[in-house]
């Protein structure tokens, strides 16, 4: 066999105008063969014994608040401190001294678990569009309240689903990391994104024309394939004014969003099998020079885990999508939910 | 339970200088637990159909060269085409225009596969420093071809070995891609080691102080654990002499890195079980600016898998290392090979 069956499209290298990155778009390397035996999906365990039920509160790290707030057994959503933190609260802040030489700073920061039911087996797209908005204003109102630490730079917002997508928690829950620097695909995301308002006086994503990568729209989001997609049917849903943070958000557009984000759970789950996914934040840094506001605009990322990464991407940044976004679209478009 | 048993250090957040990016340490992460059950290691399948095998050449792609040249049956390494590549070598080059807007270049460049031993079940751990070698110049003949492509800007070197660091052929391989941009990572570390050498007149690499992160030496390279590994047990092979580019090495000190690289891969898969892992080629591009060559100097790095990554990484580019380099280092330092 000299040659693979000869694929329905060219491979394409694009270039992804927010984060300054190239994709490569490639078909073929979708039908490659593994000698490796199927990966099995890890199913969650036993659930009798998660910390993160009702009734279980107290095998918790402390709690920060609840919704609604004097709700005792029935609470809805709890934010926690999270029991295995990534960086301290406890910790004095340095500013990092821009040396030349080896720069390391105190872990100061906030690691924080969004829990998003009481129930162990409910998922963010079982709960109902004003549910969703409730968990997304849930951390707003967090996010505001790590705003009155100053040296708290850029918040990031972030859901695990799925053992392949890092999850170490079967029961349905978000995090918020508060750092205090400014991490590096964020400051990539504000230049790239400064740069085009430079050339052309515009919002890079106010200036979206979605077209035939269009998945959906709601009154005040739309959802589309990005145009360099990094996963395989990748999903970002964007706020149609322009607004360079989430916290910024009220709470007739959550539920909007609720609304929308549910859907697009739904698209994915019944097209794709319920596949692990990340669900992301992309906002601005809280201390932003102000000549950043017209040309940042958050926007949320969902990113299905269908196959892994290799050293390639993990050397270059440059990640290999099998999919084409017009197509990835196309389908996601169609998926019908009864 | 409200706070987690004191973890033994505070986390800290230290800045990689070669690659201009954070990485978050928190020893407290390695405790926390899993609901989900314990991922399997997929394990290679039936070695009797895989076409890297010797006696299989036919179900390859075509090759490109083997080494020895004039051997046939008794060949000892293979670079051929890749059957599903990212890119192709078939398309005409485009050269991407700086577009305001969408851009998108034809997907041209080159994809091979270095097949590393005729021997299903040999490792380059099992080769002789020799032979390891010989596999790092049959990289560096490869690479000098490619080269002559004038529209070729960069070629990545990589090796996936175990199926959660991306294999899907379990047999011992590396991989090369060849791509007519320069990807993101890889323009990162270059105007980072850059900085480097404008505020210090020195290179990055040439000026590294290992000290207490050194693993081991040999007569042209030193290993070590950097300063801010993204990766837990992450080592770096780095050359003593300045030079930008992996291809400019010759034949003695491929043996040497050889001999090097062998013991970094058996110390380990002792200590951490014959680990998932990638080995990295950093190198500088083809045809750069004359005024990099100062700052720029050629590494490779073997990241270990030892755990997975998740929505944060995805979505800022920092990643949460568990282990301290010191740490890490010490203990490699201390494996002992008989
Ligand atoms: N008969 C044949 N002749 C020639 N070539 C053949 C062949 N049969 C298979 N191949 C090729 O051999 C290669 C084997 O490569 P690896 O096992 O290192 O990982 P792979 O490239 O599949 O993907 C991993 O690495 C890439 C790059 O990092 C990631 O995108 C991906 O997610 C990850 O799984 C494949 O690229 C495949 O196309
Ligand atoms: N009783 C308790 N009280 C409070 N908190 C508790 C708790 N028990 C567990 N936790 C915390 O709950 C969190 C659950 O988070 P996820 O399942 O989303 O993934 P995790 O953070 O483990 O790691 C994934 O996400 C991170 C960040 O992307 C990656 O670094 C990592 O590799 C990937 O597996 C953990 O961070 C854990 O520390």
């Amino acid at each position: 066999m000299a040659e693979a069956e000869t694929p329905n499209r060219s491979p394409e290298i694009r270039k992804d105008k927010i984060h300054n990155r190239w994709v490569l778009f490639s078909p073929a390397r979708s039908r490659r063969p593994s000698d490796f035996k199927a990966k099995s999906n890890p199913q969650p365990s036993n659930q009798t014994e998660c910390p993160f039920c009702a009734g279980h509160e107290h095998e918790c790290a402390p709690e920060i608040f609840r919704v609604p707030a004097d709700s005792t057994n029935d609470w809805k959503i709890r934010v926690i401190q999270n029991l295995y933190p990534a960086v301290s609260r406890e910790l004095d802040f340095q500013n990092p001294v821009s040396l030349v030489g080896d720069v390391a700073v105190s872990g100061f920061g906030f690691h924080d678990v969004v829990i998003e039911s009481p129930v162990h087996s409910v998922n963010l797209s079982d709960l109902s569009p004003a549910q969703v908005g409730e968990v997304l204003l849930a951390c707003k109102k967090r996010i505001a309240q790590l705003r009155s630490c100053d040296s708290i730079k850029y918040v990031q917002v972030f859901k695990n689903h799925g053992a392949s997508a890092g999850a170490s928690m079967s029961h349905s829950h978000s995090q918020m990391i508060a750092l205090p620097i400014v991490p590096p695909t964020v400051s990539a995301r504000l230049d790239s994104m400064m740069e085009y308002y430079k050339q052309t006086g515009k919002c890079s994503l106010c200036d979206i024309q979605p077209n035939e990568l269009l998945i959906a729209e709601s009154a005040h989001f739309i959802s589309l394939v990005p145009f360099a997609a990094t996963f395989a049917f990748e999903i970002w849903i964007i706020p149609r004014d322009h607004s360079s943070h989430f916290h910024e958000i009220d709470s007739e557009k959550a539920v909007d969003l609720g609304g929308l984000l549910k859907l697009m759970f739904l698209k994915m789950s019944l097209q794709l099998n319920n596949p692990p996914f990340n669900l992301l934040i992309h906002t601005s840094p809280f201390q932003d020079d102000p000549s950043y506001a017209p040309s940042t605009h958050w926007f949320l990322q969902i990113a299905p885990h269908l196959s892994g990464v290799g050293g390639f991407e993990i050397a270059t940044g440059c990640y290999i999508n099998p999919v084409f976004p017009e197509d990835a679209a196309k389908i996601l478009r169609d998926v019908r939910i009864s």
